[in-house]
């Protein structure tokens, strides 16, 4: 790998934070409070802990204020959205807002339901830090096609950041954009992916100044991973959790050699 | 591979429609909601999507409808039979009733609940198009042991598909009955085995119009993932992992070779 | 390995007692039902069944009665306290003093929450025949810093058996206490390995008169495990499985040649 050449597409200094991103979570230790849905409880867990974050994922009425009160960042994910995660949003972004602590919406099947995508609207008027999402959500959130200029303009006008995923990734905060193309199709294969990336995404907001540039890291970590967990993997059931390894044993030179990130 | 003498105990037609399961699945993607419970979560959809289904998991009521409503089948685990997850039940089945959307059952410990049992009872008698159990489940549930005459009986009074799964599998439709001998001791050794082998059985009736080979073919193909996983496994935790890697690799010549099907 | 010495930290007896533990639970098969936080469910069953025990873990008020007056003993584990946990875990802890159905309290997080503080704490008073717990955890609770001496004076003045598991784990009822050095540190880098701990543990009761001495067995085993799912694996996801793998393999050779216990 020493003589590789530098990638033609890649953005020197967004690739700088996204080789830093693991060594600064893994100094920091976020605590990231999760409200997710059952399904992606546990690789949501394990690609915390995998990075070094410190993951907590009670969505109790009566004790989700004090675990938000300790944590760094909150992740809102509408999947297996019932009256009791619906209160837990609720209370945790309260919280959040009060003390500051970014949260992200990952909108889970907006597009197969109209009262997901309704509240889904709300909590977007709310201002989370980032959205991420695919491209049917995007489509259902936005009205409007998932692409470059339609994530910039829906940016802008929710004034957060949104990150569609799919084999390309777009990121925009409303000025800049960036394109991220890592990953690999196995990705789509295991259940609650999209899920976690939204978890790792949300422990990013804590070890950047930068938000647009943390989740453009977000993204580019975990497609890296997506790819060395496919180069060891049999298919879906093993690379679920190759990709944790991969998260494990990451280095700032692995992100160097393999990122492929553009500007705009 | 090439000489290998036809097996003596096989039922060619059945077999021809196992091994043209997972690539009519893959090219048609059947939409299957699952209400199970949240320890058979994970592992479900992860064999859903590795056979080349689309998985949905909410039990909340207000959402439930929409979701069954694009469903292409539903399945109602028992397991975790907590009051939302009842009321779900109702709304998908009743949903279900209206578009012709088929529904299994899959009456999780029955055996050591009696509210379960006569749950089940009321829900058998609202014709799901098949059922799949175990032996002691069958016992609960049927009053009979669990042999092929009483498969069928059940079956035929029941007006169902009956499964009763175990190290023989027997499946009927009140007149029809086949005996698979495919799958491996480790399949009872993983938690929600048998609940993911009921969502891929779900998943097959979209796949087929004759319900019974589709029933018969779904557990040939899962016993048969269960086989090339235990050759490469270590024991029951990459067992769990290696039947999903198998489901997803498994070709028409792989159920060809290692389907143990006999009529009658 | 034939001509490897003796350890000289090891206590004889206690290590004897722990090469049994698995051929025993694997014969007696014992019946646990653990109330279990959702994230740890599939693991926690999971290894129930590698070591030979049979899980279940319904929460539903209307079934608990019924799962619990059929176990051989019971896991209240306090992740994800919600409403319907709460109130699963009042009625089989009654339901287990009424039968002598041993139980095991596992306070997770009470460090973080002081409604779940004031209920272990209420809890402990019901006498649980043990408790296993981290250094976190049994600071919160018996508000004494995490050595031997404290871990000592709590199980006296509870009158119940303390596991505090962590580098270096120690047991105690009151008046014995052990000292085990077994375990691994990508233990705890996946989510709910102490959560499944506990539940071996819980097994464990079954398979021993001497409760103080099943406890000491069941976390031998279980960092013996963890050094034998070590030595395979790259990272965190495959070691959560790895760790299954190596308890169903597990023999008694295994644990007299690697035991690392010492009394007092």
């Amino acid at each position: 790998m020493a003589t590789r050449m530098p990638n033609p597409v890649t953005s020197g200094k967004l690739v700088d934070l996204a080789a830093e991103l693991l060594p600064r979570m893994r100094a920091r230790g976020p605590k990231v409070h999760c409200i997710t849905n059952t399904v992606a409880q546990p690789i949501t867990a394990n690609v915390l802990l995998a990075a070094g974050a410190i993951p907590s994922l009670t969505t109790t009425e009566a004790e989700i204020g004090a675990f938000v009160r300790s944590a760094d960042a909150v992740l809102a994910n509408l999947g297996t959205l019932d009256p009791e995660r619906h209160q837990a949003i609720e209370i945790a972004i309260h919280h959040a807002a009060k003390t500051k602590v970014p949260w992200l919406l990952d909108p889970v099947f907006v597009d197969r339901s109209e009262l997901r995508l309704d509240y889904a609207r709300e909590l977007l008027a709310r201002k989370p830090a980032a959205v991420r999402l695919n491209a049917a959500e995007f489509k259902a959130l936005s009205g409007a096609p998932p692409n470059a200029e339609a994530v910039r303009v829906f940016a802008r006008s929710r004034g957060t950041i949104v990150a569609l995923t799919g084999e390309v990734d777009l990121v925009s905060d409303g000025k800049r954009l960036a394109t991220i193309r890592n990953g690999d199709a196995l990705m789509g294969k295991v259940t609650a992916m999209g899920c976690a990336e939204s978890a790792l995404t949300t422990a990013a907001l804590v070890a950047s100044e930068d938000a647009f540039a943390a989740v453009v890291a977000a993204l580019t970590v975990f497609g890296i991973a997506g790819e060395l967990a496919a180069a060891v993997s049999k298919g879906p059931g093993t690379f679920a959790f190759a990709i944790i390894d991969a998260l494990y044993a990451m280095t700032p030179d692995d992100v160097r050699a393999r990122a492929k990130v553009a500007d705009g």
